[in-house]
């Protein structure tokens, strides 16, 4: 971030119209966003949501309550503007792109194999780097891709360690023995491939998606172009964690948006050290609880650079 | 609210393209407010935020870090668009309207006297009442009054029961020493009048302010009007707590918009059954907190009403 921004921005939020740190959180958040942009006056003009949609090898694993043409399905609905990231994103005046990632060709069931090659891999990550419009001055990323909660705990349990069963839960809506087997995939997968990760990629490569590789992608790339980013749920936050077990720093551009109501999403973001802006029991995905998180940040810099000071106000300063 | 109208909203809910419950609060919000409007596929058109404005005699008490001509100087303020609310409720696409109740004339001091006479209250309730747009479609109602979690606090207290030390907080800033001061005050205000506290009107009289008052005219207008309301910070939340205490149910028709900063709101919040919708450690009152939840409950009304059912969408439903 910009250090002459965020001390700019720090210095006019002492000076405006209520009493110091009386907007709590909002005031943190305008002064990063500020930094980022490196303006000490920020506005929000041009968010962009994007959604990547993948399909998982590792549904033939019986781990979703949804069948997998589900995605390709959903990817219509986005297109037709009939799902919940379109309502929000619209709401939001953001600009929303649907990326459909090969879902004719699944990634391998991880328990059998790595869930991509390294050249699949670098063709997800392309596309979501890609996909970031350089103007763009918000970047949400959310993701549809049926089963996908299972490599994301994979993930999660293999950065972070643990038991797979710390990081699986229900996603969509499995049952008991729906999550037994659902631990059970993870645990293998993570057995299975742990011995031949080093870094965040290869545990992309390994238990990852290709929507998911997309998302890291596209968030390595709003980080070069100093755009901030609203991260969403689990599956989000997994694929965020990839690049921060890689380089140190990598999501400082990052803020949480809200905390999934699956239940490994708070451990998770506690681990990146990200609070969530919210916590109001989502657990959709498709970008859904950032795009909702970009209206907050939105008051947070209407405040943030509409506001008057005290001088302009002609208002006693206590 | 309608039971139709729940109920319609309840099964349209149950068709849209998305797992059972993955909007979480969403889909409760969403219910509720076609419940009040009477319509199983509402929108907000046109809400409303009323700031109100009062003086407090009992700042000779020295209860608050600043001096009390920030009330009227901070009327200027809103009504030249430089606060923090008018930045939220332009965001919002909220009509703002403020209503100064006779600055120049404060309440009496309530460690000496009642705040408020009989015909004082009545004046303050009607101004509150009358504020309100009946073609409204959302209201949220705010304050401004240099010293008012001191009286809000004494409300609270005798509503509620417990310790004034229970109730009584560090407002827009008291060090110490003050806390221990406006402790000590609102011990006295409660020790001196509660013996002649039977309902909320009687506590709003005796230990309320003008704002207070008019906040709560309003929200009983929008009752009547069937106007939802989100509900704002301490000193909000106090007003809407003396209607509860006079009639069951009486706020069935409001939603907490956040939990402040201000330690005893959260307690107040749990007595009244409500649980915020943001957490963001806001301390402003102006109706902030509630105001950037419009945005929150906006985002559930686009989703509710706008996103394409599994019928319409050709998604399978699982």
């Amino acid at each position: 971030a910009d250090t002459e921004a965020t001390s700019g921005a720090e210095e006019r939020n002492g000076q405006l119209t209520k009493p110091p740190g009386a907007l709590g959180r909002l005031e943190d958040l305008a002064i990063w966003y500020a930094g980022w942009r490196g303006t000490p006056r920020p506005e929000i003009r041009s968010p962009q949501v994007i959604v990547f949609a993948g399909n998982h090898g590792v549904t033939a694993q019986g781990v979703s309550a949804f069948p997998p043409e589900v995605t390709v399905q959903m990817v219509m609905n986005f297109q037709h503007g009939g799902a919940a990231i379109n309502q929000l994103a619209k709401l939001a005046g953001a600009r929303m792109d649907v990326h459909a990632l090969e879902l004719d060709r699944p990634t391998a069931d991880f328990t059998q194999a790595p869930a991509m090659s390294p050249d699949e891999l670098l063709a997800a990550v392309q596309t979501g780097w890609k996909a970031v419009d350089p103007q763009a001055d918000l970047l949400v990323v959310g993701e549809m891709g049926i089963g996908n909660t299972t490599p994301a705990a994979a993930l999660a349990c293999v950065l972070f360690g643990g038991d797979a069963g710390d990081w699986t839960g229900r996603g969509t809506g499995v049952d008991d023995a729906g999550l037994v087997n659902k631990t059970r995939v993870v645990a293998e997968g993570v057995a299975r491939h742990s011995g031949d990760i080093q870094d965040g990629l290869d545990a992309l490569a390994r238990l990852g998606g290709r929507e998911i590789a997309a998302m890291a992608g596209a968030i390595a790339a709003a980080r070069v172009l100093r755009i901030p980013v609203i991260l969403d749920g689990f599956i989000c936050t997994a694929a965020a964690a990839c690049l921060a077990r890689s380089a140190d720093g990598a999501l400082d551009h990052c803020v949480a948006g809200h905390q999934s109501a699956e239940g490994a999403h708070s451990t998770l973001l506690s681990a990146l050290g990200k609070e969530p802006m919210l916590s109001l029991g989502l657990r959709l995905g498709e970008g859904s609880g950032a795009a909702l998180a970009i209206q907050v940040l939105k008051g947070a810099i209407a405040c943030h650079s509409g506001m008057a000071t005290f001088a302009e106000a002609g208002v006693s300063d206590g």
